[in-house]
């Protein structure tokens, strides 16, 4: 049941070079520090490079300077995490989607299921909505109205799409996730909110990856909207109308509110937020838990909080915060007086 | 199937004033930027004053003093966005949700479930539940036991009410929400956490909206209570015994620990964070990914945190923040000894 | 149906003293605050002794020194909210969760369920995967492939172990949860994103408790682990690998980044976050909304961020925070030359 291959089997498939024996069989990968005979690992971050010594590894992934001194059969790559990222899929154990739609499903009448589809146990699926070639929807998902799943795509288990949602080609969506909710839109109306409603979708492009528990709210009245190759981590939270440009990526707990557009080749830190209707240019850097409070319109990387510190002496810090203004003016002042 | 209104119709309907041409067809709303002939919009921003020049919008909603130049016929409201937002409910997609119970759902034998509500597929009701008049509780809701769901609720899919959660009336709860959960209730007891038994339930208001994977814990020993017209947006955290007041709106990842009291009319901003047994009056205001450390009693805005800036400025504020206290002693006790 | 208790009885059960009348009748418990006669509160916080005169309780757990004056019966306790948490489960409503599988659930035909386990509707358990004896999986549930339920656990309702998720005895999840998920393991490549397949499992010891909304992702080529007795509060993300020691407690919205290492009896405040690859040893606790920006070596209380303040004053020290190095430098060379 196990896949085996040889090292010079993988460098042909995946267009490394090799260096030594050619004819090592690899069951399995791990890391360095794992990894037994049998097994393949990488070496990408110089860091680790003092592990080629100890690891169990048969054949290790690595770079050709390094690949000089290896003690064991190495596979050559430019960019050996990469590479590596290509040989783990064959080691990734599939699970059985077969196609065709469980029996428990419940699908509208005028909605289009492929027959190449795979459609879990207690799935619903809403009017109007399509699901298309190979596309696996798992256990408990539920696909509101008006929705169009691409081909390839992937809807692990219980995953909503709420209603207006459209779905490029081999977009990836983790459990809980929930796309085309409500955007939380409200007007103060003699002292009662007021609904407003959410006319608008949610168009994901093709390759995108949505984590566990995200949410993507649709739009108001455009709809909001990811770029192709966008990638989400879990607990994400992206308000209606929000755009995000190709190939950016979001950490976990990171947050954009309504209106915000991010750029291409972004990378959003964990717990970072975006306020709403503000525009970051391509290749921007937000750290994790930073706030971003104005547009930013030069790559680079942004910041915002302090360090951590001991209790104690964040207190002492953390009350000179307060002070600062009226501490600065009072020197300035003095200085003043003094001169 | 498209609905078609006239303006002079909309204006009957909604008590606004015509302004211009009355017999022109409405098929459909849109933004300023994006509407074409056939469609309304609205101008509530002054900022957005020169899009009526350029607007495709055969109607558009506005204050009276824009409406002296409108190109175009205009509703005349005191408050543009409000009757916006009234006037598009007309042209939402209503989903086909008759009354009846799915034949997939299972209900407890002594649940209570009005002959108008709607039971989508995979729903379970436990016992003594009850569900009132015209609710609907879509695609695989979990209702626990001794839950109340009140007349005119929607729970649009995957939404659970753990146990004694008790909904008022027009209560919306979006996907993954999950109400009534234990709270975090732990006492440490010879080196091991002791669960302590979450006894109470939760209260949720009439009109309240709670967005999609929201948590309301209940409470340890009272309810957790949310008042009339609450609006809580995405992955907000509810823990137990808090209360929050009417017409309060917290906006996404925001979170409130155990036993906080939140007054009316209260905005607070995405991601915030209030401390547990702390009291927030009426009319605060606290901005995005700020941490409410300490009671507030007057009304007014409040903040925490640090502004975004570029990485390496931010890193060289960030270093003077540790020594901040020291900085600011050795100044002084240079002017002390210069003086 | 309502359980009743004398005095005398709770005191023998839980090993306490009783001072004051025996044989009093309690059928409930409460605060002291809302305790009505028939009812036993707890006295823990010695900031509460004054309610001693007014409840209503007619038992009061509390330590021997407040005993002695206290107007009613008196259960007499070490640890008085450790005490009553004991006490309170006997006031605990009891689900009814026979054992047997609900005619609905999607068994794999190789999945092992213990004859005593309860299988709730809608539940779904892929292949090779075992629920052991008394476990309760409630509605919704979804169980992937290659996962372990120990003996004893519980997952509430809706909860996912997407793949090797396995397990201890009497692991708690709340509704939500899911645990399993692809890590989120990304490599550049040619302009693209890249996915790392995500190849190891998630292990949980025994007595954990996840909350509601939480996410744990499982590793990249080794495991994700929590350690007996970890306590997960709602809405936290656990990244790839991360390890978490036995008894910490992670408050509500917290979040831990991928190979992050966490120690023992640690408390991680509400909203706080760890970068990944870091440690933090044993008994650290970071208050709220911290960020741990670099690892942990001494027990202790750490924080980051600034105070809560009015908006005005805010935004004054917020743009002494931008110019702090300046203002240093200039000072330091005013000082300079001035000398």
């Amino acid at each position: 049941m196990t896949a085996t291959f040889t090292a010079a089997g993988l460098a042909q498939r995946f267009g490394l070079d090799v260096m030594g024996d050619g004819e090592v069989a690899i069951e399995g990968v791990a890391t360095l520090a794992a990894a037994k005979p049998g097994q393949l690992g990488f070496l990408a971050n110089p860091r680790y490079r003092n592990q080629l010594a100890s690891t169990g590894a048969s054949v290790v992934v690595m770079r050709v300077d390094d690949a000089r001194e290896a003690p064991m059969t190495a596979l050559v790559a430019r960019d050996p995490y990469a590479a590596f990222a290509r040989i783990a899929t064959l080691f990734e154990p599939v699970a059985d989607q077969p196609a065709g739609i469980h029996e428990s499903a419940v699908i509208a009448a005028d909605a289009v299921i492929d027959s190449s589809a795979h459609i879990g146990p207690f799935v619903s699926i809403g009017a109007r909505s399509h699901v298309g070639a190979s596309a696996v929807i798992g256990p408990g998902c539920v696909i509101g109205d008006d929705c169009v799943v691409g081909a390839g795509c992937e809807l692990i288990a219980r995953v909503t799409l709420v209603t207006r949602v459209r779905l490029g080609q081999r977009v990836r969506i983790h459990p809980g996730a929930v796309l085309g909710a409500d955007g939380f839109g409200l007007a103060m109306d003699e002292g009662r909110w007021l609904k407003v409603p959410q006319l608008g979708g949610v168009v994901v492009g093709d390759d995108c990856e949505i984590g566990a528990n995200t949410c993507i709210d649709r739009g108001a009245l455009d709809d909001t909207v990811l770029e192709e190759d966008v990638r989400l981590d879990n607990q994400i939270q992206i308000g209606h109308n929000v755009r995000i440009g190709a190939h950016t990526a979001m950490a976990g707990c990171s947050a954009a509110a309504g209106s915000a557009k991010i750029g291409r080749y972004c990378l959003i830190g964990g717990g970072a937020g975006v306020l709403g209707h503000l525009e970051i240019c391509d290749q921007a850097v937000i750290t994790a838990m930073s706030l971003v409070t104005h547009s930013i319109r030069e790559p680079g990387e942004y910041s915002s909080g302090t360090p951590l510190m001991d209790n104690r002496s964040w207190r002492k810090s953390a009350a000179r915060f307060k002070q600062l203004d009226k501490l600065f003016r009072g020197m300035r002042g003095g200085d003043k007086e003094s001169s």
